[in-house]
């Protein structure tokens, strides 16, 4: 009999996951016959009878595992709380297969006993560190998976701003905004912007203008070890989205710069994981001729 | 002597035009010797001595020709007001040639003189009608010369809707927005978002839609006849923009509806217009080889 | 009883269909159960037994109604043969739903019933004459239902060359080559090149340019009334082709002109026929949420 | 004074440069002022007196510095020649500023001083090689600086095959074709077929595709140790270029694969050397507000 790796299990839900309360319910007694379970919930409601809620922390410095439970969106969440842990992450979907979450209910069973078994692959994926330096408030700094994006404070207006990597000016723009994005977020909003599909195991980041005023402006492939500065032009300001949640609006004389974070996240997938597989589902790539 | 066909000569001038204040009072000069003035000012502080401001209507009403001064969007704004008169328009421009605004500071004498001797050329275009229909308030009607828009209410969040035309489902669409635009809103912001660029001489709009999800979503051109009708899905709320001013905010039971304004607007042009050279040069296309 | 106004059908048929004689000898023996039937075989090779091949002008002649079986590319074929007569057309598909050919073998008794009883939808649509005059031997004349596009001689070459609009320059470009779209061809090469959807209705034709040199070249639709005029550039030679077949190598001193056919063709449809509904199917544009 | 590190100097000029003859000569007295000069005509008419053609091994084994006069056509050229030895490679441009060739003939003393001097940046970029396996032919192997393109052999028709990469199928496609580009590949053909602009220090590849049929089809980065195979489909063949010259013609049974180069090559450019600002001049970004 194969020894357990993981013992203690972190489980992060989300609680408005509210329509899957059966779903999680297997999800749960199939973990814990596993080992103890310690739960984070994303949201105030707590929803698993007989777990209370426990701080991520908790999770971070105990758990062997950490399981994510709802879709892209949760894992990452959870992989935005985990980052500073060694703990490796995996993701189960409670609706269609996702790009991260790709333990889906009806292939659970199998795909948790590999996974228990040591039958996964392991992948190691970086995360975005933005900084937002406001002239005038104390500043922001938060983490991001998929992307950080700027963004027109008001919708339909263009903003203008400067973009530089390690100090050197790459160019001045007037856009709706600007993703800056992982390989990870390459298939995520970049993508509906026209950003290219980065392979995961890339060392780089993308700079993705939406809705350039300028139509030669394209995306911008750059090594993720450059750090990205972004200056808002006179009269400009900006939000400022981490994985699609604002944090700051920023503004002529603040400074929004983006580099890569020190450390990374460990992903598990079933051994039958395919990234272009994945890619091919999610994108509606036919495969006849 | 050629009769004068402009005796009552209506300006249309924005306030914050302030650091033109040479430039304006140069043109000013220049119409009074031609005919009477009437002025309105688009913001409050009035800022040509001796001329208070005036009502559109008065304009509309009295004016042979109403001259707009400022750039594009000045013009755009003199359009919306003046779509319901007869009255010719024109667009001088303060700074870099517009898209709509052709009668430029250095070839001012020489393009007033051919406009005010009958050397013109004539322009047709269509506006668009937007109504919003909201289910808790009061509704919204507007006008736009370019495009309306429904935004995502919040920047970096998708909107769902369904949009149809003459009652007939096009598709249901995930994306950060949808651009109704008119041909000569196809080199503003449509032309940002992938839109293409529509001769404006023609009866027909685009459907553009910002950043969609599914990416085999697509400009599509459709008859100007056609009433477009946008619904949002359940917890969806957008805002609505006419030429990139918000009006109104739409909810899942509120109803968006886009077409042709009866009325059209006539644009005079120097003589020597010519749509495609203000393309190559606004575009930068090259001519070199 | 409903009198039927299809009493002489033409059938036009490719011969590569051999695959699918069955379904080709079931529709044959529906048409004659309601008519006399004249076939005219688009390959020397002929498949209908008892049924010798006619020229196509004796379906045009003579038939009341033609039915083409294949594909989208048969009934391109078939329109192009039939634009100068008045019959109507209609379009059986052997395989997948065509853009153009949408009685599918499911549906044909309950569609080609309907189509015999008067219970269909009328579509008019128009072709495009493409004349390539060539300096040193006799120019070609063709019609084209999709497209007319100028394509590098010797791929992975650019091509340059100015387009004209009623002798007015537009462009000049450095691009693999040029799409001359019609509404219907809008939907096929086109689309992959990155122009606009063009509703069938619309009297308007999309000039798109193949990756173009100048990354602000976009597509541009224009009255179908205009005629398009292309030059090469000194030492330059593109191919000129059809509906996907090539007809002319044009260079320097030659001049390759686009206009509007005279005729229109009718397209008869099942009354169920709904484009957008086609759309949705072809483009995979998801409907639910 | 200082020492002259490149005391040998090969020069790689193309003879069709034929009308910049006077500006060559100058360069040529520049040059030969500084070291014994080792020239290598790229075609077949010699154009500089007294220097006779030697082959590229010659310039290869005892040059300490090479030198490319025409445009970035001829540094492509130049590149793959030299690829196999150690030697350091600097453009001179004949016309407008290249992407690669950046020394121009206004500031060729300033440039040429400041390199002799030892005052220069150095860089190093990799090539791709392409290996065409012929099931009824010898086969072909290239290398490219640029891209590696597999295009249709007939224009205006698409071809289909599958991608695979480290033997894992990434898609199967239906387009006109497939560009495999490098980072110095990105701002050329690549650019105009929607790809993605990648920094030159980057070790990635990126697969275009060129006119897709399935809209959903975008640009993939990857990392550049990985080996690309193309395998088209049955009854399809295609052109297979490298750096835009056609090598072979693959068809079902033969095999393209692509992957990095072995040996770097090495650029020098002048100490003013801003790859951004290149994009910014060449790509018509604009610097004003």
């Amino acid at each position: 009999m194969p020894e357990n790796a993981f013992q203690t299990i972190g489980l992060i839900v989300r609680s408005r996951s509210a329509g899957h309360q059966a779903e999680i319910a297997l999800i749960s007694q199939a973990l814990q016959q596993r080992g103890e379970m310690l739960v984070h919930y994303l949201d105030e409601t707590a929803c698993l009878e007989g777990f209370p809620h426990l701080p991520a922390q908790t999770l971070g410095e105990n758990a062997d595992l950490v399981v994510s439970i709802g879709g892209d969106g949760t894992l990452l969440a959870a992989t935005r709380l985990m980052v500073d842990y060694k703990v490796p992450l995996v993701g189960i979907n409670l609706g269609r297969l996702g790009f991260l979450a790709d333990v889906t209910m009806q292939d659970l069973d199998c795909h948790l006993e590999g996974i228990f078994n040591g039958d996964y692959t392991v992948e190691k994926r970086f995360l975005l560190q933005g900084d937002v330096a406001l002239h005038n408030a104390e500043g922001v700094s938060q983490v991001a998976f998929n992307d950080i994006i700027l963004h027109s404070h008001k919708t339909v207006s263009m903003i203008e701003f400067e973009v530089f990597t390690n100090g050197q000016l790459i160019n001045r723009q007037r856009a709706d905004g600007l993703i800056v994005t992982t390989p990870t977020g390459s298939t995520a909003y970049s993508l509906s912007g026209g950003g290219p599909i980065m392979h995961p195991t890339l060392d780089v980041i993308a700079l993705v203008p939406i809705c350039p005023h300028t139509l030669s402006h394209r995306p911008i492939v750059l090594p993720a070890n450059q750090t990205i500065e972004i200056r808002l032009a006179a009269h400009h300001s900006a939000l400022v989205s981490f994985d699609g949640n604002t944090r700051a609006i920023a503004g002529e004389l603040d400074r929004v710069s983006v580099q890569r974070y020190p450390s990374e996240i460990t992903l598990l997938h079933p051994s039958s994981y395919d990234y272009f597989n994945i890619l091919r589902s999610k994108l509606k790539w036919s495969n006849h001729p």
